[in-house]
C-alpha cells in the first residue's frame, strides 16, 4: 500500500477522465469526490472504484458530459432526469437542488431517473449537513440480493443515508440493505476469517457465517433477515415511482452494466422556523448518551454514525490517501 | 379465543374512554384505531394493549382531551405540540397534516413533541396510502434496546414506517430497530420454541436464538447488528431536532410512563405533476417481480410487505375481531 497526497490523486484521476471527454471542470468534481471518498475510508468506492467507472464510460453506460436535467417540478419536489451522466456528478447535484428548496421551502426533494451509480452514498449526506440541512437520499441498485424467503437475487442492496448536520461532528448512517457486501465477503475469505455474525445461506439452505458458502449460494442476508428484505423493496418502489424510472428488476445484474438507475433526495432545514441553538444541543445530548453507555469491550466505546469518518479522514489527510499499488498501476496506465 | 365484531369491539373500547372523561366523538375515533389494529392482525398493539393504554390515562401520562397544535410553519413544514394527548389522536392527526401539506407542497412534513405511544405504527402509513400519498413516518420510543458494542438499553427500538399507495393493496413497511420485540421474545419463550434467527445476546455475551436467554440479558439485537443500531440513533436524532422534543435517552425506560416522545411525518405526491398511471404500473411490476421469484420453501411465495395484512384483515372482518379472553374481561371491567 502507497501513500499519494490527495491533490496528486486528484489531478490523476481528472486527467484520465478529461482523456476519456469530460469537459475539465466536471472532470475535476468528479475526481475530487473519488478522492474524498478514499480520503473518509470508504476504500470499496474511491480509487478502488475507478477503473470499473472508467468501463462503464468505455461501454457506453456513462455520457460523460451528460448533465441532470430538471423535468418538472412543483412546490418542494422537482424530478430530474439523469440523461446517463456520472453519477456522482448527478446526484451531487440533485441533492444540491433539493438543499435549495430545502431553503425555500423547509423542505425539498428531488428524484433522479435514468442515472448511473452514485459511488459513495454517504458522500450526498454529508453535503446536505455541510448546508446545515437534514439529508435523507438512497438508491435502487442491480438486482444482487434475494428477498426473504426467495431464492433469486431480484432485490438490490439498495443503500439508504441519513445524515443530521452537527458542528462538533456530522452525524452520518450510510447503510446498503446487505448485511455484507460481495466485496465484504471476499475480503473475509482471502483473509481466511469467517463472518463475526451469519451473512447469508450456504447452498443447503443453511444460515452461515462462511463468506466462501455465501458467494456460492449467491443468497446474501438482508439486513434484519425479513426487515430488511421489505426496506430494499419500499425504496426501490417510492425512488422508481417518483421518478418514473427503473426498478431494480429491470436493471442488468452485470455491474459493469448497471445502468439508468433510480434515486431520492431529501433535505430538511431544522433552522427552518429561524435559529435554533436546542436542535444542535439535543444531537450533542444524544452523542453523549451513546459515549456514556457501558461498552461490550473494555476500553472501547459506543460511537455514533460517522464518529470513525472524521478520525480516518484527518489520519488520510496528514499522511495521504492509501492506495493499492496495483489499483494505481492500472489508472496511471488508462 | 374469542371473535367479537369490529363495532362491538369499538363501542366497548369507546365507553371506557368515555367513561375516563374523553369526548365521544375522540373517543370513537381512539377505539377505531385499537379496533383496526387488531382487525390487521397486530394484536400486540390492538385490543390486547388497550389496558396498558388506560393504565397511562390513569396516571397521567396521557391527557384524554389534550389536542396537537401548530405551533411554528414554514412551507411544506410544520412543527406540532402534542400537548400529552393520546398518542395515536396525536399521529392521526399529524400524519393528516403531512397530507394536507403535501397536496399544497407535493411534499409535506410535520414534526410532533410531547406526544405520546403512537400505538400500531403502521396506522399511519395505511392512512396516507389511503390517501394518495407515499407516507414515512416515525416514533421514538423509551429506552429499550442497547447500541452496538454496548451493554446497556440507551436507544430505542423506534419503527420506521415506508408506505406506497397502490390500487391492488397498499405496501406497507412497519418495522422497528429491534430484531425482535420483548413480547415477541416471551411469546417464544412460552411456546418452548427458539428463535428461528439470532435475537440477542446471553449473559455470556454469546449470540443466541434462545429468547429466554435474551429476556435474562435484557440485549436483545437491533436489525442488522450495527447497522440498526444506527439507524435507531440518527431517527432519534431527527425526531428529537425537528419537534424539539425529547429524544430516548432522556425518557422513563417503564412503559407506563414512555411519555412526551417525539415523531416525524412525511408525506410525498407521487400524483404531484398531474395524473400518473406509470406510478402504480411501477409498483404493480415490482409487486410481480416478486412474486415471481423462486420460493426457498416449495408452494410458498414471496410477498410485498403488507400484503398479508390485507388477507388477515379480511379474514377478521368477516369472523369477527380475535379477543383474548381474560384481556376482554378486564376491558369489559373497567
Amino acid at each position: 500500500m502507497n501513500r499519494i497526497p490527495f491533490s496528486e490523486v486528484q489531478q490523476t484521476l481528472a486527467g484520465v477522465l478529461i482523456g476519456l471527454g469530460m469537459a475539465a471542470e466536471r472532470a475535476q468534481k468528479c475526481a475530487r469526490l473519488f478522492a474524498e471518498t478514499t480520503r473518509d475510508g470508504v476504500y470499496t468506492h474511491g480509487i478502488n472504484r475507478f477503473p470499473r467507472f472508467v468501463g462503464t464510460i468505455r461501454n457506453g453506460c456513462v455520457d460523460v458530459n451528460a448533465e441532470a436535467a430538471r423535468v418538472a417540478g412543483f412546490g418542494a419536489l422537482e424530478r430530474w432526469d439523469g440523461c446517463k451522466g456520472p453519477g456522482n456528478l448527478n446526484a451531487l447535484a440533485a441533492m444540491d437542488r433539493a438543499i435549495a428548496l430545502s431553503r425555500e421551502h423547509a423542505v425539498g426533494c428531488v428524484t433522479l431517473g435514468n442515472t448511473n451509480h452514485w459511488m459513495r452514498a454517504g458522500t450526498y449526506g454529508w453535503q446536505a449537513a455541510e448546508a446545515g440541512m437534514i439529508g435523507i437520499c438512497w438508491t435502487n441498485t442491480m438486482p444482487n440480493l434475494p428477498p426473504w424467503g426467495g431464492l433469486q437475487p431480484v432485490i438490490g442492496n439498495n443503500p439508504v443515508v441519513f445524515a443530521v448536520p452537527r458542528a462538533k461532528g456530522h452525524v452520518v448512517l450510510d447503510m446498503a440493505m446487505s448485511q455484507f457486501s460481495y466485496g465484504s465477503l471476499e475480503g473475509y475469505r482471502k483473509k481466511g476469517e469467517m463472518l463475526p455474525v451469519e451473512g447469508g445461506f450456504d447452498e443447503q439452505g443453511n444460515l452461515t457465517r462462511d463468506p466462501g458458502a455465501i458467494e456460492k449460494s449467491l443468497r446474501p442476508l438482508p439486513v434484519g433477515y425479513w426487515k430488511g428484505s421489505g426496506l430494499s423493496v419500499v425504496l426501490d418502489m417510492i425512488a422508481a415511482m417518483m421518478s418514473l424510472g427503473r426498478a431494480t428488476h429491470q436493471l442488468s445484474g452485470d455491474p459493469l452494466y448497471e445502468a439508468g438507475i433510480s434515486q431520492m433526495f431529501l433535505a430538511m432545514n431544522p433552522q427552518a422556523f429561524g435559529p435554533s441553538p436546542r436542535a444542535g444541543e439535543i444531537a450533542d445530548e444524544i452523542v453523549a448518551s451513546l459515549h456514556a453507555c457501558k461498552p461490550a469491550k473494555e476500553g472501547s466505546r459506543v460511537r455514533y454514525p460517522g464518529e470513525q469518518t472524521l478520525r480516518v479522514r484527518a489520519e488520510n489527510e496528514r499522511l495521504g490517501l492509501p492506495v493499492e499499488e496495483p489499483v494505481w498501476a492500472t489508472i496511471l496506465a488508462m
